[in-house]
């Protein structure tokens, strides 16, 4: 478990906390970043129909393109719970905003961890009664945060980048019910560039389809996914394609860590689909491979399995791929190992190599599935027997 | 492991053999079922792009209608192995009709197995030249038979019926590589009803769309799968009705014996959407539950972690479902205890209850996702640690 974590710079204007209230027995398991001044703001959410109450009350509190705090549990996450349990959304934003002097429509709510339990809500107000008293900007404040919001997470995740004058960090959280069809997770950035809220929500698009929608840890899509972009302004202007290119750098290293961290995985995978037809046959190639519990307990176990991949790429009945021209590359471009998938003579290239090759912790695979002229990458994890263990028991 | 299998009795005119040709150590790798005359045959093949060379080679065999054997062998599928590949299942197919004396048209051949490795072709051409002096018609025979096309299953599966003065009996394979989007495994069904082959053909695609298409293992879609049915005439005619009737209870018996014998499977999951709008939004949001990981290591661990179903109620993003009408139903409809998934007091049912009905083998679950007409039933299995550990190491 020892780690180096990556530094931690604060974004001037914003303050962090977090605590533990007795939700978790021991570990943080409530958590807030509060702005001085109101900032614009953007949001994506999960496509779940069976939506949280918070990411109900998160999207009307979105609508006029400003926030100014966020407020966090971990352990429940108060979905299927009814109407009670979007009161208890609303009440945690009232509270929330009375102990920072502001409105509660200006807070976002947050709420990770078993469906269909009650918050403890009196735990959860007592805590809000005290958030401005313990606010700070300390990078053991955000870690803090980044620490609350974790459930079966190993480590916390964050990352930032400078932009001229302006700074800008993400925090995220995401081991479970992960699958790659829109934000599926939480993440948080705040930046001190100024940028208008039209243009923050079409960069969060563009940016969380390129980052979160490509990772996958268990097909499953979380009903709380939320991603949130906060800007306070106060840096002022930056160069907007800089800055969308250090957003995306941002949310695909942290998408990254979700994967790796993914439960029970021990290896991160990143998967690229190059030679379709189309943008639509290279992702849902990659999908169907990057999602196939053979293909992940394969590479678990370093077994040099590469007829599963063939049946992987096979069963996108849409796309059909002509065996002649399918090729998969362990392993870096200039570097790497390269079979034949109709003719695995030709390829010169041993079983015990590629099963070498993958007895390493992060691993970069390549399938060339025709001449087209399109690619996707994606990210996942190996599918282990301690993803079993965590999950099985998981409420009891 | 001790168990006690379903009464067997052959299909007259029909023979059969399972042996041991040394491609697997010690267990039985290579079985044939021979019929006295020519047969009326219908099949169902893999949907998966990568097809294998014997179902390539199969469809061909089955375009007049007509077979009179059947060749498989276990271990090796025969996959993703090019141009030789192809001249080893035509080889497999002559060196069985040159046995039997009839034409190699006449002959299905299956592999199953691993994909991407050449078959042992010395070993079969000498197991072929013995078939017309080993095939017999005992019970062993058939059981001999039922084992020899094993690959990880641990129980051979086979079921009969009598329609009027005819037989119809099924064998079937499969463990692993399950999705329920066609015919997933092999099967083998021999009768002495006379049928024509049109009217064999459209019952067996309407048999294996309500049985074997409504399995699910692991959602990962075998490249070769081939469900075959041979009708010799020997008993003459039979009501249709009735026989498609029987045809459609083996089949769902053999498949729902699929799903229990699953790779690492310790339960067989009964799963019912009712109430649905449409035939395929039931059938959608079916396959979501059956195949969501978190549900089926929820179910291993009997941890009654409902909220995992209304997730994976809601991940199928087209056909929205309003949590008031969602309830969910453990147990069998008089016995059962139904769960309101938006008002979980209102359903005065214990956790504790629920968690001792999930350690059950054998689980039937009813999910209402509102007042349609529409149901689905489908089958699968828990998903375990001896699942990982099987596919982890499967070639090496």
């Amino acid at each position: 478990m020892a780690k180096d974590y990556p530094p931690l710079k604060n974004v001037p204007g914003f303050s962090w906390l977090g605590l533990n209230i007795g939700i978790k027995d021991e570990t943080l398991d409530f958590g807030v970043i509060a702005s001085d001044c109101k900032c614009s703001a953007a949001g994506v959410f999960t496509k779940n129909n069976m939506q949280g109450a918070p990411v109900i009350i998160g999207r009307e509190h979105l609508k006029d393109g400003q926030l100014q705090a966020i407020v966090v549990n971990s352990k429940i996450a108060n979905v299927a719970t009814g109407q009670s349990g979007i009161e208890d959304a609303k009440n945690m934003c009232r509270w929330t905003a009375s102990s920072l002097g502001i409105s509660p429509e200006q807070v976002l709510p947050s709420s990770t961890g078993v469906i269909g339990k009650k918050l403890p809500v009196e735990k959860i107000q007592e805590a809000c009664e005290s958030i401005s008293k313990k606010l700070g900007s300390t990078p053991e404040h955000i870690e803090n945060f980044a620490r609350a919001i974790m459930t079966t997470d190993t480590n916390p995740k964050w990352c930032f980048e400078l932009i001229g004058n302006a700074t800008l960090l993400g925090i995220a959280k995401g081991a479970g019910m992960i699958e790659p069809n829109m934000a599926t997770m939480l993440a948080y950035f705040v930046t001190d560039a100024s940028l208008s809220q039209d243009l923050l929500q079409k960069m969060l698009n563009s940016v969380v389809n390129k980052s979160f929608n490509r990772i996958s840890i268990d097909t499953d899509t979380s009903t709380s996914d939320t991603v949130v972009i906060l800007s306070n302004g106060m840096a002022g202007e930056v160069n907007p394609e800089k800055f969308e290119e250090a957003f995306t750098r941002i949310a695909i290293n942290l998408g990254k860590e979700i994967a790796r961290d993914g439960e029970g995985s021990n290896k991160l995978i990143e998967l690229t689909v190059s030679g379709a037809e189309s943008q639509n046959m290279a992702l849902q190639i990659a999908k169907a491979i990057i999602n196939s519990p053979l293909v992940k307990t394969a590479i678990h176990g370093a077994d040099p399995n590469w007829g599963r991949f063939v049946m992987a790429v096979g069963k996108v009945f849409q796309y059909p791929v002509n065996l002649d021209e399918l090729s998969i590359q362990f392993g870096c471009e200039s570097r790497g190992m390269t079979l034949n998938a109709n003719n695995i003579e030709s390829s010169k290239l041993s079983l015990d190599e590629i099963s070498k090759y993958l007895q390493n912790n992060e691993l970069k695979l390549k399938i060339i599935v025709g001449k087209g002229l399109f690619s996707e990458t994606v990210w996942g994890c190996d599918l282990t027997k301690e993803y079993v263990d965590i999950n099985a028991f998981y409420t009891t």
